[in-house]
């Protein structure tokens, strides 16, 4: 155990209220955790505070106050920025805890850890599994590596904050089994629509193979959502095809460096580029799609 | 309605009684059908009998006696073998039905459909999804194709012998949707099998990667089946990699004629060809896992 | 030695006066043969007739005058049809030579050579490796499989026909060995597509990746004849797309009876099928390259 | 012109006298330039002096004395280290031209390049394909980018060292331009791999292939000086694995800036990392061949 035993449930920092958040901060609101939120534009936390949190002028006074403290960032640049800047985490870091679950790159990962470690503070990267409906939800699935005894600490509002956690061992092997999880998703999303196009061409119903995959061994609510909108041409972006396109790269390239052969991942990275060159990229991943039609002579 | 209205339950004939045959047949019997059976060892017939059934001498003689007759035969050659030899199905088939639920290629059931139509019969493909669990607990998925008049007098049948029955249109449609299912299915083994590879080599716990997939949006039945196997290196054959090879070959071959591109199956057919080569293609299609791993200095 | 010695040069058939088979018979007279011709439309015998050789009414009428016949025929059927019609190959091969030069499957030349040898004659498959240019220089290269003695009798003709002549043993051989070469040169002409897109966007001049290509141990004939043309978009049909990528097809096909797994090839037959997709089947299988282009937003 | 024009042959500074460096340098001798040398180890610039060269003490001295100086170090750290380490290139670098000709990344490249214009000299980069035997023959093929009056004022040096040189612009396009070659000769020797793999298991000769190979339009001097040994499964080192595999990966990543699908070249990619899972990174890049063979029984 880092912290003394409490009896009552501790303060815990919160920095960033964007849509991921704002549902999280209030979901440890809701489960009786005292909170001090922080957020770029201040105005943000009103909401936040009319259920009962506190607010903190800036990361390092969040810091400061709690135990630990949870950043919930939109990217690396804003994630390095609440750490580095001045009035930033390190300036209070000393003996204290940050569990950093935003979506970042290993590399600034690292970065992060180190400099809080060399304060004398202690890290975790935690990033989800999950968008906007499970972090409401309180389903996230979250992927936790760095200081064990941090995890333990952060558990109680893990159990709240997702349905399940995870211990992943050192730094970065976080970042890395999203990174494995999202490969797997985006070869199977080319899987799908290989075999939808497939379907159609061949004479047979799309909507019937939905239902029947639905009905098969490999049936995934991936393949629920998804199936619908791509048979009407739909990809309002939930996930852009852009950042699955860097999540399949990433994943070859760590593939590279440990001799990892993988022709299957190769190939949809290669249909997700083809999907970006035809101008795709910011729509849902699922536009991959596009690559496997035939010409449209109708269009 | 090719038949007139009954208001008990019809006479069903059943040929083959094999491991899926004999689970299909006693389901009827259950479910209150009277159901006249032949297999090519007769004394396989006794266990039927015992739980209510009747016996033909031959194909012809059951044909003779029932409405329509179903068939569930091991392989291409016994299908054309009940139809085509000296009593079998074509010598009564005149104003009956034929409902072959056996798995063949679309050329054997073209030839069985025009035979049969040629002698005034009529005939329903059938191809089901699911093996030996599914067929005994009545929840198979049926992929009907062919006679629609036959598939709607059959229905009754189909809700007791599986959880969902299809009607596809013409006869080869029933196999070529179970081809684009199985293509989908192999590619996601491929796509599987690399993410395990790769988490392992990247020094994540492979198990762990199981559980979180299970919590993501991919989760599915094959995983959950299939992962934990794997990763024993266990390959115990449900369907064999020979089977699955030939399957994503007959899917591509299906894209070729109607020029549809499709990389990552492409891809995951080569994977499993290698797997072929390196002796693993009567092992379950898991065992394309092998192909993805590295050289074991300890073997 | 099938015949017994003559010191003069022997009488040689030559069945087809197409493109191919009008430059090789012409060849032929012009090295000192003595050559019978025939063709389905009589009338294209004239311009060689008035080069010296004698016209046969029928192919058996051909087939019965001389030692050994060869035939350069379009397409597999017209082959099967100059072999098996009335008054074709067959009525008169017994003791004779028959040597198929057209290029046609596996299948069409097995049934041409089993019908051959059950009448008593020999049989050779010659298909070659060039067109019209080659034909006319006398630079073919043939590969000749079936009856060696039959091979030996004919090889003062394939000299004067090719630069060189290869026996490669049983029937069927010859036709593997140019899938083999096709697939070869398949993959190629995508790696090369590939490089040129490549340098394209990323600011280089595709010319001058021309020119230094040229001067690398990669140089060769292919990239020299084909890449200024596709710098033009400019893709005349001297080899078909489609047929290009049925032989990609066919060698995929006889690596999977073999279980050799070829990734590279499989990636360049999707490229191919992508091709055909967009409706490029009928210009040169370099038009792949549009395959590899991304949008054209001017377009 | 950067410099004053110049009756009699210009001072050269030449850095780094490896296999590549020591026989460029003996050339520019052969054919009348005034060389000055430099070597980390002195010692190995004797047999150069008693060419007629003269020696620099330090990299910075060879620099002062020559209009011009080339380089050519064996990796990006030595090329790093001899301009920016003390008595290094930096030092007396303004006004002066650098021309390097070592095969680095383009970060290192650029860093060089940045370096020496903030300093006041001229830059270019200048890789070459080709290794000794060329070297020694005179016949590199030079990819020059950067300062293109620094390039003009070193062709005479170019016309000495090469058969041929390019200027392809801005600092980055040698290195470019290189990857892009590497990358279609890495796909090709897969192409040609599998065509023997696919040869052997179909029953054709190998060896055969080979000279058939040689006599059509894909006929290159890197299938006829591996060809021989690939079917010996000998595989000495003139061009390591491990490197064609970076030079892919680096290849593929510039595609994947600029939004270029190239399934063949992944798929390629795969082949040679599978290589590398195999433990064949410091064999010939022809090894890949390795991974086309399907289990060999007999070991």
């Amino acid at each position: 155990m880092l912290f003394e035993e409490e009896s009552i449930k501790m303060e815990i920092g919160f920095l960033g209220l964007g849509i991921m958040g704002k549902a999280m901060s209030i979901n440890l609101l809701r489960h009786g955790f005292k909170v001090t939120v922080w957020n770029r534009t201040l105005s943000k936390c009103d909401e936040i505070v009319a259920l009962g949190a506190s607010v903190g002028e800036t990361p390092a006074a969040v810091v400061k106050k709690c135990k630990y403290t949870i950043a919930m960032l939109s990217d690396p640049s804003a994630a390095l920025s609440v750490v580095f800047d001045k009035d930033g985490v390190l300036e209070h870091i000393n003996g204290k805890g940050y569990v950093d679950m935003s979506t970042v790159d290993a590399n600034t990962s690292s970065k992060i850890s180190e400099a809080i470690k060399a304060k004398g503070g202690y890290f975790l990267e935690a990033p989800v599994s999950g968008s906007k409906k499970p972090a409401e939800d309180g389903q996230l699935v979250i992927l936790a590596a760095g200081e064990k005894a941090l995890y333990e600490e952060a558990l109680p509002a893990f159990d709240v904050l997702g349905k399940k956690s995870f211990f992943l061992g050192e730094v970065g092997n976080g970042a890395k089994m999203k990174l494995v999880v999202n490969m797997i998703m985006g070869s199977m999303m080319n899987a799908f629509s290989e075999g939808i196009t497939l379907a159609e061409r061949s004479g047979l119903s799309p909507g019937t193979l939905l239902d029947v995959l639905d009905l098969a061994a490999v049936s995934n609510a991936m393949f629920k959502m998804k199936g619908p909108a791509m048979l009407q041409n739909s990809y309002s972006p939930a996930f852009p095809l852009k950042h699955q396109q860097k999540d399949m790269r990433l994943a070859l390239a760590l593939g590279d460096e440990n001799a990892v052969s993988m022709p299957v991942a190769a190939a949809a990275n290669e249909a997700f580029k083809k999907a970006r060159s035809l101008g795709l990229g910011d729509l849902d991943f699922s536009a991959v799609h596009e690559t496997s039609k035939p010409l449209d002579h109708s269009s």
